[in-house]
C-alpha cells in the first residue's frame, strides 16, 4: 500500500462512539460522579461531537434506550445533525427493570418475555425514526446457580425472540448480536461466546450478524482469530472496543495490550475490512470510571487510529513471500516492524491533511470545553447507568 | 477420630455471618430489591439470628461501617445478644466516599490519606465499643490505567497506614489484612495477593494475619496450598466464604466447587485449625443478588457444615499410609471417599442432639419469617451497598 | 426416573477406551516409563479388556494411527473379539512427523498437506478395515507467532482438507472434528473452540460432528453449556473425557471437578443422550504420567459412572416445578441433592446384578494381572507417544 | 536522564543466555529436531558466543546440570572465555531421574529426598569450579491428584532442602528460588507462586533471592507489581525472561506482550536496578520450538533491549508530576509516550558506537554460521532436553 492510499485509509476510517461514556459509570462498588457530565442526551452528544470535533473520524453516536430516551427523536437527530454528527446504533437494553432478575427473553416467566420483546421491537420503532441501521442487543440473560434454569429452554426462548425481532427489521437494517462470557450472570450466560452467537445469526439471516466486544472472553482467546474466522464467513457485523487486564474492565482500547489491538485491526485491512461499506461498525464501548470522559474518548479514538495506521504499514508483499517460506522469525518479524514503527508523525500529518489540530488531546484541553461544561451543567441529574 | 469426635466437632463450629449479606445487593448492571430487606443495623442482626437460630454455628456477625454505622454501638451490642447472638469483626470501609477516587491510604494526596486512615482508627474505637477482636481491611486500591500512579510508592504508603492502625489495636485485638486480585481496581491493586498481604503482616506483628477470601483469586489458583501455607507460617487469620466461576462471583460458599470447599476444609482439619481457638476465623462474605437472602445464607453454612463433616470423615491413618507408600490411586481415593460420603444424615443428627430442626431450610421456610418482615418492613431505605 | 430405569441405564452405559492410555505418557520435562507397559496394539488391547472385564461397560478401544499400525487390522479385530471387546474410534496423528513442524492439513506447503490428507484417507482405509464408525480428527495445527501465517488461508487449507476427508467417509462413517485451546500450537490454533469445529461440520455434512474434550477450554468456560448446545443443534458426536486444574492436565476424568462432570451428565440425560444410540460417543483421554495405567482407567469409568448415576437421579418435576416458578435456591436445591447423594451403593448393586465385582478396583487390584504383565514384558519398546 | 545517559545504560546493560536455547526442545507431542544444533555443552557456548557477537550484551551463559555436565569444568571455562563469553548461573536439574516420579526434595521417600539435595550440592561443586554465583533451583515438585501427598509435609521437606543447601554457598555465591504456577505437576506445585519463594528465601538469609519466570503465572497477574514488590523487599535475584499467550509457552521474550515486557522494565528502570552490580540477573529461558535457535536468541536480546530503551525514555518528572497531581490520563500519556517511540534508531546507534552491526538479524543472516554448523554438525546425538 502506497503511503497515500495509507493516509487516504486512514482519513476515510469510522469510529462510532457510545452515548453511555459521557455519562457517570462505576463498579458495582462505588460510581465516582464527575463535574460537566451531561444531565441529557442533547448533552452527550454535544459532548460525543467534541470527539468528532478534534479527531474527524468519529462522526456517529451510538443510543443507548432506555438511557437516552426522549419524546421526540427526529428531533434528536436535528440536534446531532446541527452539532454535526448524526445517530448510529440503537442499543436495547433489557436488563435493569425489576422484572428481568431472572431474564429477560430467555426468562421462565411468559409475560416477562413478551415485556422484553416488546422492548425489542420498541427498539426498530426508535430506529426508524433515528434512521439507525443497526440494531444491537446485549443480553445480560443467564443464571448464577447450576440447576436454576433450564439450558435448553432458554436457548429456546432465545431463538423465538431473535426471530420475532429479525422479522420486525427492515430491509436496510440490521441486527448485531453481541456475547459476553459473564457478568453480570455469574454461572450461565445464555450467549457467551461468539459461536452462540454465530450459530443464532445463521439461522436468522444475513442480515444478523455477530458484534465482538474486546472485552467479552476468557482469558488465553485469541481475539483476532475470531475476528478472521467471522470475516471469511461474512458474520463479522460490529466491535465493540474497549480494553481490560482481568474481566469485562471496560477500559480505553488499547490501553491494556495495545500489540492485541494491533493485530486486531491487521485482520480488518487484511481482509479489506476498514472500508466504511464493509459492513463492520468500529465502535466504542467503554467505563471512564475514573478518568474525564470526553479526553479518554478521544484517547481511545487515536488509540484505535494508531493501530490502524500501524497495520496499514505491514509489508503484505513480504509477509505473504516470509509466510509461503515458513521463515518464522522472518514473517513475525515482518509484523513486528509495523508494529514498532512510530505512526504519531503520520497520523499528524493526516490530521492536518483534513484541517485538524495535530494533537487532538493538547487541542481539547486548550478549548476550555470541559471547564464550560463543568461551570453550565449545575443541577439535575448527572447521566448514569442507573444500577 | 470417632464419630463420636466428628460430632463433637461439628457442633463446636462457628462460623460468622456479615450484616451485609441481608442488604441488597447487586452488579453494576443492576441492583434488584427484595421484599423484607432491612433497613437499619438492627433488623440485619435479627435476620442473622434466624440463621443462627436454624443452624446452631452462626452465632456471630460482622459489621461493615459506616453501612452499620450507630450511635450505640453497646446498645446495638446489647440487641444482638438479645436475640442470641453477637457483635463480632469489624469491617472498615475506605472505597465509596469521593474522596477515594484514587485510593484511599495509598492515594497519592496526603489529605485524603489521612483521612482515610482516620476511618481505620474510627473503626477500632467501634471495636473498643463492641468488643470485637478482628479488625478486618480491604482496601480496594489501586489503578486503572499503567503509569497512572507509583507502584512502589504506593506499597509505602500501604504500610505507613497499616503500621499506624495496628499500633492503635489493643493487646487483644488483631488486623485482618484480606487480598484481592483486582476489581474495582482494573490494572494495579495495590494488596493483589496472598504474597502480599504476607508481607505486610510479617513486618507489622503477630496479631496481623492475612484473610483468604475463597473468591479473590486468579483462575488456577490452588487455594487449598495458600490455607496450608499460612497455617504453617501461622498467619491464617480469617476466611471470606464465598464461590466463583469467573471472577469475584461472591456466589454462596460451596456452590460453584464443593470438591474445593473440602479440600480447604481438609488442611484445615489436617492442621487442627477448626477449633474456635484455632484464631482462624470462618466467615461469609457472599452477594445474594438474585435469591432470598436468609436462607441463602443459611444454605451456605450447611455447605460449609457438609465440607467440613466430609473433611473429618477423612481416614487419615489410611491416608497417610498410602501417601508414605507413593500410592497415587490409593492416596487419592481415601480422600475421595469422604468426599463422596452423604454426610447429610450424621449432620441431621447432630442438629437433633442440638435440638434444632434436622432439616434447617425447611424449618426456616415453615417459620412465617420471610412473609412476615416482607409486610413489616415497609416504608425506609433498604440496605445495600450504597453505591 | 424409577430406580429400576436407572439401573437400566447405568447397565446400558457404553465408555470407549483409548488405547494409548495404556502406553507410557508424561510432559515435555520427563515421561517415567512404568513396569509392565504394552509394546504393541494387541497388549493395549489386552489391557483395555481387564477395564471392561471390572467395569462390564468399556467394550470399545479406540487406537490411535500411527502408534496402533498394524499389518491387519482384521486379525487386531479378531483379537479384540476373543479379548470380549472391539475396535472403536479410528484418531488421525498428523502432528508427529517432522514435515508437520508448520502444521499438517493447514500448512502453507502443498506437498505437505498432501502427505497430511493421505494420512487421514489411510485412516478411514482403517475404519474400512476394523468397522468403525467414527473417524476422529485432532488437528494441533496452529502458529507460535503472530504474523507466521495468515490466519484465514489456513482456514481455506483446513475446509479443503476436511472436505475431501469427509467425502471418503462411507454411509454409515462419521468424522469427528475435535477442538482446542492451545498447545502444541501456542499463538493461533487452527481449530480454537467449538464455534470453529461447529461451523466447519455445518459445511460438511450431517456426519461431521463435534467433539468435545473437557480439557481443551479456555479457564471459565461452561462446559456443560457447549454439551447442551450442540446437542440442541444435533452436532455432537463425542466427548474425550479427562479433567484439569489448569491447561490440558489429562488427567482422570471427574478428579479435579467432579461437579463439572456432574453438570456436563445431568444434560446429557436432559437430552436424552446416554443411550447407546443417541450418536453420542462416550471417550476417555487421559494421560496416567504417574499413576498406573490400568486402575487409572477402571478408576475414570468408575467417575463416570458415578457422575451419570446422579444425573439420573435429579428429581426431574421438582427441578421443573421449581425452575417454572422462578425458585433459585429450590431448583438449584434439586440439582445439589441428586449430587450429593452416595451413588456407589447403588452402583455396587448394578455390577452385582451383572455378574461383576461391586468394587472393580479392588477386583483388578486381586487379580494379580499388574504383577503378571510387569514379570512377562520384559525387553521391547514399550508404547508411548514417541515425541 | 540524559541521552547520553540513556545510551550508556544501553550500552552497560547484560543479559544471559541459557545453554539449552540452542538445543532442541519441544512440547509433549513432538520435538522437531533442527539442523546445525549442538552436541555438546562446548558448541552451545559456541552458538550463545554467537548471541554476543552481534548484540554486545550477552556475554554470559547459564548452564544445566546434567544436561552440561562435562568431566572439566574449568576447561569449559577457559573455551568459555576463549570465545568471549563466561559461564555463569548453574541450573540444577532434579525432574528427569525416573526416582523423581513423586518429587525431589520434597518426595516422600527419605533416600529419593537424599538423592535429590545430592544433586543440589553436586551443583554448588561445579559453581566452585566454574566461578559462578548463582545456584538457579527450579523445583518441579508436585502432585497431580488431591490426596495424593500431603502439602504441608513436602512444604517441611522443602525448607530442609533449601537450608542444607543454602548452608554450603560460599559467601559469594547467591540461591535463586523459582516458582511456577503449574506443569508438570497439575495438582499442586510445590512453590506456585512469588510469596511461597519469597517466604522461604526470607528464612534462608539475604543470598536467597527470587527469581521471576515472566510465564510462570496465573492469568491476569500483574508481574511488574511482583517485580516492584521484590525490588522494594531487596529479595528479586533474577529473571528468566520468556513469554507467553497461554501457560509457560516459552516463546522469544517481548513476543505476545511487548507492551507488558516495557512495564516490567519501567519498574526496573524506576528501582535503579538495570546496573549490573544491582544483583538482578537478566537471564533468557525459551525454547525456539520451530524457529532457529541463535537468531530467535538474538531477535530476543534486542526485545529485551528495545523494551529497556523504552523505558529509559520515560520522562520520569512528567510522570511524578502527573502521578502527583492525579492526573491519570496525563501519567498514563506520559508511559505511552514512551512505549510508542521507535527506539530502533536509538539502538542502532549505540551498536556502531560499540563497534557491532546495527543490525544484529541481518549481521548473522549474512555471516553463514547457520550454514556452517548445519554443514559441520553431521553425527552425534543433537542436545536436547532427554525427556
Amino acid at each position: 500500500m502506497t503511503e497515500t492510499d495509507v493516509r487516504a485509509a486512514l482519513r476515510a476510517q469510522r469510529i462510532e462512539v457510545p452515548s453511555w461514556a459521557y455519562g457517570n459509570s462505576g463498579t458495582r462498588f462505588k460510581v465516582f460522579a464527575q463535574p460537566g457530565v451531561p444531565r441529557n442526551p442533547e448533552e452527550k452528544i454535544a459532548d460525543a461531537a467534541q470527539v468528532h470535533a478534534y479527531t474527524g473520524v468519529a462522526p456517529v453516536v451510538s443510543l443507548h434506550i432506555p438511557w437516552d430516551r426522549v419524546d421526540d427523536f427526529g428531533k434528536l437527530a436535528s440536534y446531532a445533525a446541527e452539532r454535526g454528527v448524526r445517530i448510529g446504533t440503537i442499543n436495547a437494553n433489557v436488563f435493569q427493570d425489576d422484572d428481568y432478575r431472572l431474564g429477560s427473553v430467555t426468562n421462565p416467566d411468559p409475560r416477562i418475555r413478551r415485556k422484553a420483546l416488546g422492548h425489542l421491537l420498541e427498539c426498530v420503532d426508535i430506529m426508524d425514526a433515528t434512521g439507525s441501521r443497526d440494531l444491537k442487543l446485549w443480553f445480560s440473560d443467564g443464571t448464577n446457580y447450576p440447576g436454576q434454569d433450564d439450558i435448553r429452554a432458554r436457548q429456546d426462548r432465545l431463538a423465538e425472540a431473535l426471530h420475532a425481532t429479525y422479522q420486525r427489521l427492515g430491509a436496510d437494517q440490521r441486527m448485531l448480536l453481541e456475547y459476553k462470557l459473564f457478568e453480570p450472570a455469574f454461572y450461565l450466560t445464555d450467549v457467551p461466546d461468539w459461536g452462540t452467537a454465530y450459530a443464532h445469526c445463521l439461522k436468522l439471516g444475513e442480515r444478523a450478524q455477530v458484534v465482538i466486544d474486546t472485552g467479552h472472553h476468557a482469558p488465553g482467546t485469541n481475539i483476532e482469530f475470531i475476528v478472521a474466522f467471522l470475516l471469511r464467513e461474512g458474520r463479522l457485523g460490529a466491535f465493540d472496543f474497549n480494553s481490560r487486564f482481568y474481566a469485562d474492565d471496560d477500559l480505553m482500547v488499547g490501553a491494556a495490550d495495545p500489540f492485541q489491538l494491533f493485530r486486531i485491526m491487521h485482520e480488518i485491512v487484511r481482509a479489506d475490512a476498514l472500508r466504511v461499506d464493509s459492513g463492520v461498525n468500529f465502535m466504542l464501548d467503554q467505563c471512564h470510571n475514573i478518568e474525564p470522559k470526553i479526553p479518554a474518548q478521544i484517547r481511545s479514538v487515536m488509540n484505535v487510529q494508531e493501530a490502524t495506521a500501524k497495520a496499514l504499514l505491514v509489508d503484505t508483499d513480504a509477509l505473504a513471500a516470509a509466510q509461503a517460506a515458513g521463515d518464522v522469525l522472518g514473517a513475525n518479524g515482518v509484523l513486528m516492524d509495523a508494529y514498532n514503527t512510530d505512526v504519531r508523525p503520520l497520523l499528524a500529518q493526516v490530521r492536518e491533511e483534513a484541517g485538524l489540530d495535530p494533537d487532538p488531546m493538547a487541542a481539547y484541553a486548550r478549548s476550555g470545553y470541559a471547564e464550560r461544561i463543568a461551570a453550565e451543567r449545575v443541577g439535575g441529574q448527572q447521566a448514569g447507568w442507573g444500577a
